[in-house]
């Protein structure tokens, strides 16, 4: 039947050698070497303390996975995918190396619990990692914000210019969608930290283990409190798969403002060229791939977010094979976010907004109508009735062609006798951002206080990371 | 082209009524109603306490919202489609109610604020509703296992028996899942907990407001901190999906465990028939039909996260019309969480488990084979001899058609001569279980432990939920 | 625990009406009453044909139906929810119109072919309608494509202006989109043309009933081949939302281009008014609420196509009720669909592009750099040489702030001696696209000839799609 | 900020090897280099056909071009992150080969065209080997199906015994499930049929190609008709993600169904041993990994498709960027496919079923009560009465701790006194399932009839495959 089969296709394997290879999670899974054999370490050090190992086996054990970290490091580590996972390659090097001690370590304990310890340690050190980029950003973001926390531009809704607003002031809106994410990696942070070690295969092991040793050696609050639960659950996956996938978002929300900006039609900002590409035929392109690279990624941990939650749907409990697929989606949502995190705040500094440009844009589609309406309201008119004055005010300013302060006060005061002269000093962007002086609002003395409010817990956040 | 329309479509309307419908949130958002008038009763009190309307308008507005809200709750109110939404359709009720006064009530509030704060407000309280509901169904699985601390039953992982567990321990896995949901509830209420009003279209207001006030007044913690992004924010609509996601495929699980236990073949529970229903044609059926909507409802929700990550990927700021399409995923999925939260903490307490049938069960499929390799190694075995003794005793037993207490002893004894008849006492369910004596393991001293521990924590936690 | 119950909410309800609701299919199902009645007619009259039921009873059936299609269809019908679903409640009433012939009708039938076949005959025809409908509006964009066909703008890729193209060519790109939706519907069509009544509960029935006269009477090629198979199969509601999601992803981009186009800060278009909206707050808003909308509707029909898969996942056969909640996914994604299709179908011809403003922009972004590399090819220069002089020609008329064209001769001379005057005439966007004159280019040419062959065949298409 | 960096991360780079990493797509695109050396072979000799480049140059690129492939198979090729993706690279290297001969290779492409190429070459291939696998599992299946046409098992709705029916009717609904897959893949390769070479970067070329001479060379129908759409759709990668959904959830299905039959307390099958695996803590443990990996790899490929879709939502015409990251889910989808269908192939062929339990479990469930409801029927019952009848004898039957055939006449007709002694002949589990022999039903002979057909057509299948 499959006599023509494809290049570079594996189907002429033999069937033991497929069979292996479709059910082994090397090599996928071998960058957990460093978490396998801490987590190793640690079983092992307690079942010497609890007397159910010698002193003597410990010390071999602890030599003897010494010695393969460092063969692995220096990549003379000979993995082999008949060996299946990470686990059983080093326990096997360990037993190669030691003898019966080695035999000895995997006493008390399953490689269901096992691989739930290694994955919880490797996520706990990427959150950790994804948090520490969130902060870098959100400290480029804000630095930018408050130097451009009185440049006019339009501020946007349906994408048609709506009313102007400072572009410091939109900075710190992407600023406040990063702290939301940095909350969720947080949460998720302490939810993830209980130990499932000593969970064994599902109902814990008959040897007299201490789990709250373990726990406390690698790092972890307390124990999982349910062995069944410890080895079933994968929670933590799919919450940082959401979390990643809501920062994705943002991130690519601030990608399509960027590549809009960028555009040649609009022109607001120019693009750092390191982060720009050409093309193979037009010579005159600069792409801004990496924005739309941050993009697109976006969709690829939304269906890691996918996969994780379909692939636990309707799962009995404990254990089942089908948990090994929690890995590649696993893995490469951590890898996407600090790559995309990584590339935004290296680049975000650096773009150079075209402040001409943006000044002209805020004055742009009757901006200021609203600051229109608002004064009428002032003046003694209801909202409703002001909204309805200034929006026959507008009509008849397109059929003429002309903006709102081309318009002179005869023809103004035709639709309403509120309007008086000193209507002119409001009818710019400069008073219409500066009107709006409340918390969160865009006049720049408040995009100043906000901004500098939030470097003050951004700078605070970094010093605690890095110690 | 379209000669030949569908029955009972809506294709024949005429063009303008098609718009109106298409672009319409009515009747989808009616039911946030409560919210819409109680923000504006808090948004007009602020008005008029920061002098920006009279206190007679502020009266006015106050007296003719109350009616409004009589008169819905008593199904009197007119609503209408061309009036777009629940704010219109209250807003224009309230100015053919009161007149001038009502034209001022949306004088430094637009309805992209007027939006973003009315979810929240329905939100935050549907949060509360299905944490409400975890907990009683929580506590009902706690009560069960505390019941069912000491009955044997097979634990399986891949579906074939493992160990011996207990009931009590299998159930007190699910309220771990469970107690997980809890706290991405309570995490989420915690961001929700700012209050966007007073961010207007998405700039603020030249009106001096006091968004202090307002946010107080509303029972949250502070106002958003940037107006751009508290319009343009629906992170609160996807955190609960995502959390609700996560729980709706704990219940996909506890709910396809059920049904497996109630399979014909099984028969290890016997289900509350008022939960269950008939077939039309097959007399004797008795199906779970509540678990297989519970489990088949688990993918709607998941359905509705990724439509609304989808939803918001891309989006330039501020507000953008697609926004409208949060509120139906939303809506479906917090009324199924509750519906489902319902059906589960009725119908568990009230399951029957067959001791008998699951006694027997958890002998079968050589469960206790861990416990005979423990054995062995606390004779002096390492663990991966004495795993691999067992194995081919297991073969062996296989081909004699017999379980392992039925071997005797001197057929155990050619596998190993550290075995001795005190193994035999090892060898039975309740044997192995009492073993596993530690945090987390199932032995039934710990799932009493455990049980009592878990039930102190809910009552707790229902007693400050009714407060 | 439940003191506090939302308002608004149902979770007051007493547990048996709570059950009852929450295991119905009714309401959503009764859209399904046509396609129900019509399948009960072909039923009975096949059992009548067989002996299996008398002509008697036939009668007296076919009498009823008729009767209870008239009741629902003018609203006199009853319907309840105690009887959980749209056949129920028309058996049921049919047993109380016409007594015992009434109780006939089921015999051979189970409510799980019976539901297979409804969905099923209600899907064939929401197809049909919605190929009319991608008919229709693929008209509408080739028509206009057809006016526009010299209308001169730019191409974009990376949203960078890349080369001039005509604006009848990029919408003729949108038509090829949905010329390959198109066929995926009728492919569909195709793959759901077998009857599954017959199947009854699973494994066939005992009465000697005749499938193949069911199947041609309700318009169907042949019976479904497996009874299992029919009764558990729900590939058709998948493979609809699949194509509908693809379909609906087509449209967002085609909603996104044209909200980028209508935006302030371009105005490459003008966008019919009945189909914007203004704002609450700002007077001049006109809002591209349908683009909008359509573009965030797409979300939901993918989401739905995500809950289908996730539903499906993991069944085991035949029937289990997890099938019921196919319902809503299905028949969102479709009234969803219709509406698009239809939205755009009316709005697209009324797009007004604005000409001049298009040809300005054609001529930005250096958009004929290419047409200066393929010069240089014919003149002797390799491709990769003539794209890196260009490239040096292009930074430089970039720090000369001058257009390509504004360069004299001895300045373009100075990077290539192969420049020679003649160049000037191919610096222009009409010597651009005129020049990419073969099949799928973008010469008007070949524009006018690519759409006038489309037209004709949507011409034919539609012309049977009436018959 | 980052000093504490990840072991195992990249995060240490400098920055240019970062962005040089983060935009590039080799590695992950080496996989189409013959389909990348195919495109350019055909592309060339057109070029020559036409006078672009000479025949000399042609023959240079030619020879250059066969010797970079025997280098790439040879695993000689230096390939290079640097130079972005597998086409610059072979670029790259033909140039340094042959000189300016091959820097005339890309006159009148662009790398836009030439990825649509080499992706629609790739997919194209995978299609068929798909197919070809999918032909080689429904074979097995219908092999399996006709030698189990007569054996009894119990069917299942809601995982409650229904009805008897024959394990090789139950084995041919598969086969129908994996039918409809075959058509999809089939229609999605009509689809892809179309080259999109000549389309450049968007707009055509300004040379003479003949893009219908490119498209017959390399095997395509015809050409892609607009160029904006051929550089800018994905369809392909989406509708392939999607026909593979579907297919993964099938397998998924067929998955789950034999881990439940192979679970320890049901025993209807046994597993072939070199599908399973052991455990690692418990010797006697027999695991179906492959079944489970595969039910759990179609979470992967639905995950994939819902990224496909999020990536090509509202983006604008004609190429970005973002479609770089459609590779690794089209790939993963396809890879994952071919691996799972190839696993069922070996593996279904090789189970054993055990017929005396699978006979035995026929019987329980009082499966056979809806034909002694139909039998009631035949003696002249309405069959709403003598359902309601049957109903009634199963409660008491269960009462009185009996199967049906167990109660005596007596005790039947004490139900209804239409029941005679005939009725014992037919509550068995052969008497229900011989009496449904009609196209579709379970009678024995309907599925040897139903499987001879099949087989029929699936080796003619296999013959065309094959040429």
């Amino acid at each position: 039947m499959d006599k023509k089969p494809l290049r570079n296709s594996r189907s002429q394997e033999p069937i033991d050698d497929f069979i292996k290879r479709f059910t082994a999670s090397d090599p996928v899974d071998r960058r957990l070497y460093v978490e396998d054999i801490s987590g190793s370490r640690a079983h092992a050090r307690m079942l010497a303390c609890q007397g159910i190992i010698s002193e003597e086996d410990y010390n071999q054990i602890e030599a003897g996975l010494q010695a393969i970290l460092g063969e692995i490091e220096s990549g003379e580590f000979s993995w082999s995918v008949a060996l299946e996972d990470v686990h059983i390659n080093i326990e096997a090097a360990l037993i190669e190396r030691i003898g019966d001690a080695g035999k000895r370590l995997h006493t008390g304990r399953s490689r269901n619990d096992q691989v739930a310890l290694d994955i919880r340690l490797w996520l706990r050190s990427q959150i950790k990692a994804v948090c520490r980029l969130l902060t870098r950003l959100q400290k480029g973001i804000t630095e930018l914000a408050l130097l451009e926390a009185d440049t006019l531009m339009p501020g946007f809704t349906h994408l048609q210019v709506a009313q102007p607003v400072t572009l410091g002031h939109h900075l710190l809106a992407w600023n406040e969608m990063l702290e939301r994410d940095y909350g969720r990696f947080q949460d998720s942070l302490e939810r993830l930290d209980q130990c499932p070690l000593g969970s064994a295969a599902l109902a814990g092991t008959s040897f007299p283990i201490d789990r709250f040793m373990t726990a406390k050696e690698l790092g972890f609050r307390e124990p999982c409190r349910n062995s069944m639960d410890a080895v079933s659950d994968r929670d933590f996956a799919i919450e940082f798969c959401s979390a990643g996938s809501i920062c994705m978002m943002h991130l690519s929300r601030i990608g399509e403002e960027l590549i809009l900006w960028a555009s040649t039609t609009v022109k607001f900002i120019d693009l750092p060229d390191q982060f720009c590409t050409g093309s193979s035929i037009m010579p005159q392109k600069k792409n801004p791939d990496v924005l739309e690279l941050v993009r697109g990624k976006s969709s690829r941990v939304a269906g890691h977010l996918t996969a994780l939650l379909m692939l636990m749907k309707s799962q009995p409990l404990a254990y089942n094979k089908d948990n090994q697929e929690d890995k590649e989606a696993l893995f490469d949502s951590a890898d996407t976010l600090r790559d995309c995190l990584r590339a935004f705040a290296e680049m975000i500094p650096l773009i150079s907004p075209d402040r001409a440009t943006l000044r002209k844009a805020a004055e742009s589609g009757y901006s200021v109508a609203t600051d229109m309406a608002d004064y009428l309201v002032l003046k003694g008119a209801s909202f409703r009735n002001a909204h309805a004055i200034v929006g026959q005010l507008v009509r008849y300013a397109i059929e003429q062609k002309l903006s709102l302060p081309e318009l002179d006060l005869s023809q103004l005061q035709s639709f309403s006798p509120l309007i008086t002269a000193d209507i002119y000093a409001l009818l710019t962007p400069e008073g219409s951002v500066s009107s709006r002086d409340h918390i969160g609002g865009t006049a720049p003395r408040q995009v100043r206080k906000a901004g500098e409010e939030v470097l003050q817990g951004l700078l605070l956040r970094a010093d605690q990371e890095v110690t």
